[in-house]
């Protein structure tokens, strides 16, 4: 028998999809998509592409709490007080907002606002899988990562658990629908196209996200980190620029390094040119290369994932299938190129 | 002395830039710019890339008309009061909304309302210079074409007036810049980015002003006018499907019917392959190919521009130079290659 | 035990795509991956997003023929060598080309040139699997359709079978990939990239296509067909102008029509709004909505497919699907709204 | 009697903007276009949208040479003989290309090849002219600078002065249009499409005359600088992070640095926030914001050009306009927003 989900908040860009992920998983039945605005509307006639027969619906937690898991789709704030209620109803929960992933409430207070339900940071587990996969296996609620984070932390990861990071810069580039369904100015498309620029300067938040898991990994630095807009929908690049600090890692033990971090990890794929946006898009894959600047002594990586999915809605079904005890990569497509060799 | 003009409407894509060819413009004097929205910002923070340092003001007409000349950029149906007003007080207008363009304030009132100052009808002059240049030299209003009907009447000009039309289907496809400046979910980046549809099926409301000049041109036709959004920013094709009444004209003539059509007109460019959007991107200048299918005996003609420039802006400006006696071309930058032969 | 196949031109957009398609099927084994060009090359060095492992390999019958069943992405003409060996080797042939779409080898002669295998014209089936579905089933040749057919056709078909087509107009607009992968002027990014133009006027080589098949189906008319390059990827757009031969179809009935002719159809899908290339990307469905003008009494019809899907290569594996005895819809994704409503 | 001028390689994107850009040049004539590609076409065939109705010619020094000076928009290597012929006809010439950027024959053997006119280094002067304006008005040759050289320098001129700058990364994105009009599997509209990527990881050959330039203005560093490419066609961004070597200059003294040093520039635009390379396409500005990041003490400035405008063609008017004594911005269109209030 299948395990019953529902989505909440599903007329946004990443609850819409995640929907569009459950609602053709082979082991979850989805059984109901909520949403804030655009009640009543069917999901097949917000998103076509999605061909999901749902109607949103408004919030009744009597009947959409009765399911045994839940995604959370609501801008961070708004997120805790639902999670809250559905944690008290037994249900497991994976939030894809900002307000389970900082464990300290300080500093969520800092860079949000003041955290509704600091009670439940105890038990949130932050859903990196490549990161947390035991973690996340027996959790009851995780909190999703950030499309940035996600792809920053996969890039740097190898380097920050050798302890060899001494300062990094993350040049973070974006497509459009990270910026969400909001229609305004800046997402109007005569603004975006042909344009690219910086935004959230010099103080984006998700840079508290990745300098909590880089000082865990153990590379207990402050980053710069700078995200730009560029005129394509899904798809997300970062160019981390790292200062090494100490001599002990080579050019050949780099790739070495980084090979046996992700050996056998279905959803990262390494490359030796700089990946782009397109190999990923609409895949739950990071892909990654990293170089060294002979010139500098400073090491470059890339990560390329696809804002959406492993940003956000693949990235949550992963998670769902580790706590419910599914193969991790069950409704979420294809593997690496590495990977399909291997199990076919 | 020059002659000093005011934009009345100037936050939105063709009032702003309007503005700043107005601007830049060797005889003529921006004295102001008004807006119903914005008020106090000024256009070069809006508009960074027109670089016009006003800022925009409600609108005053005891100061604001106290020009030359104005050029009304309000949405239909809001422009016809404040171009009466305008009128009163002696002020030449250049109107870029639909309210003056039709001759009939009934078949006006079945396209979009009923009129609110249909006495002004009988002193507007359809501003589409090809066509009517001398009427417009004297002209007190000059109604400026919508963007579709420009192209589609340069198109098709030439074959309405040998009398040679029977049926016409005119399939039209603009970029996103034609939809306004409203951040709608219909404009955001990622509605549009890679896609493309038809809309305003099957009623657009160019068509009753397409058909009134094709009908004074000589083709008192019935059009099938159907618009499509292209991703893209600036840029506008018509495509027409002509069906002849008779075999007068033949291939070769065609090509000499529209020489001699078009013979010395500053902004209109004829071109033996299709032309594309990009031809004419930030231009006063129609490029035209006209092709006949020798299997079927339809005539094919494309039209292409900007359609915020030849299909508003830049024709304002073109209007206004001749309203105000200037020549023709000033202000609005290059003509088509083979005037520039002639001239240097 | 699955069926194996091979794809032979793997190293273009349409085969490369097949190559991933098959690859993933649940009961197909791809065997090799032959290429002109690039061989030694492997598919995912290629093309990175397609995850096929598999090296391209320099043509060698003896080898790459010992499989149940092929297909041929080759150049027109190139192509009917090619599968007249492999049909004398008794494996069954879906072909992407031309080559075998035509059943008059004298009109093939005129729309491209001699024809190389025309013993083989009479055993070839039409590959449009809504029009086909019984006669692909028994096939040991299959003519996948041209992508302006598919979609032109889909649109039509109902029209042209209740015998109420009297004259027809397809204005065609198609992504970038259609032009296929080689690198041009014409393929450019900085040609495309916000440029909008119309090209093969007036003669392209699907006419024919279409025209033979609107015949058959009832409706014997010369079409006026001209394809326009839109700048994006993948995505293709018919718009489809009919003029009634007689006033027996009224509005209400027109949506019975299509309604009639598509149920159960698992991949043609009705919408009351005109269709976006963004709802279909990257599937097998075509959508169709159809609208009537009553000013002109005219039909407009418009047809949204994915070029290099059910364009091309997921209408080649719906094709080979449907000669092995297979599901329909078996390794080509979901299925329309409706059905999955249906099915679940 | 205006100033005649001929442009040497003009069937590329940057030749042909020069050759534009000079044929309406108010004080110059443009004499003759050359190529070496593509004789005989008329350059308004080949680039519509510029308008310039002249042949393309097969190069001959003894009537090409005979004007008062050149522009050479040649392939790096190539562009050396044909500069060492023009100047000992005794032609001005400002090059396009890096052959006479870098002052030392070294370092450009090491960067590019052997170098083939050294004699002429020393008569070389670096084409910026907010940095070179004065030995720029009197030289005959001019170097004019890279695309990426010309906004890195100008981003980061005022620190490098100020003598504060200890590191340096570059993260820049360009537009297709940089990577020439070679039609490559790189230009591809499919390759670049919804896709961003880095390439000339690490060793870009704009390093070393970035490096060069910054340490005559006293920041002897070597740089980390990485390209990317993103889906526009013309605009360049670049992203500068810069590590202060000491803690001389707060936030508000930043801006006042800025300010001061690009007083009266009417080509350099100072920004509060992170410029968007829409602010600048097809003008000769460069558009520089300046931050600080209070957490990490580093400083971020963003330079924004249109690459063929500032970044080629444009700054090479801009150059000519000083070497021939006319006014700095003539024929090359609008400057800032401030200069404009200034003069009129």
């Amino acid at each position: 028998m299948p395990h019953s989900v529902s989505v909440f908040g599903a007329a946004g860009f990443t609850g819409a999809l995640t929907a569009r992920l459950l609602y053709r998983h082979p082991s979850l039945e989805l059984r109901a998509v909520t949403a804030r605005s655009d009640v009543g509307r069917r999901l097949d006639d917000l998103y076509p592409h999605h061909r999901v027969p749902l109607e949103l619906e408004e919030l009744d937690l009597d009947r959409h709490a009765e399911v045994d898991a839940a995604v959370v789709a609501y801008p961070h704030g708004a997120a805790a007080p639902v999670v809250a209620e559905l944690r008290e109803r037994g249900v497991r929960v994976v939030d894809l907002s900002a307000d389970f992933r900082l464990h300290d409430p300080a500093v969520y207070g800092r860079w949000y606002r003041e955290h509704q339900a600091p009670e439940l940071l105890g038990e949130a587990v932050y859903g990196l899988p490549e990161l947390y996969r035991e973690e996340i296996r027996g959790a009851s609620l995780v909190a999703n990562p950030g499309c940035y984070p996600t792809a920053s932390l996969l890039a740097l990861a190898p380097l920050a658990r050798a302890g060899v990071v001494e300062d990094v810069v993350i040049d973070a580039k974006s497509g459009v629908s990270g910026a969400g369904r909001a229609a305004t100015e800046k997402t109007h498309f005569v603004t975006v196209d042909e344009n690219l620029n910086a935004y959230g300067v010099p103080r984006h938040r998700h840079i508290p996200e990745i300098e909590q898991e880089l000082a865990i990994l153990g590379a207990d630095v402050r980053i710069t980190f700078i995200p730009h807009l560029v005129p394509l929908d899904q798809g997300e690049l970062v160019s981390c620029y790292v200062t090494l600090s100490e001599d002990a890692v080579d050019p050949g033990s780099l790739e070495e390094l980084y090979a046996e971090a992700y050996a056998g990890e279905p959803f990262v794929e390494l490359a030796a040119a700089p990946p782009g946006v397109r190999d990923v898009r609409e895949t739950n894959i990071c892909r990654i290369s990293v170089h060294r600047d002979e010139r500098t002594g400073r090491v470059i990586v890339f990560g390329a994932i696809d804002n959406l999915w492993k940003g956000a809605a693949s990235q949550a079904v992963q998670n769902l299938n580790l706590m419910l005890g599914l193969p991790e990569d069950e409704g979420i497509g294809v593997t690496t190129s590495a990977e399909r060799r291997a199990v076919r």
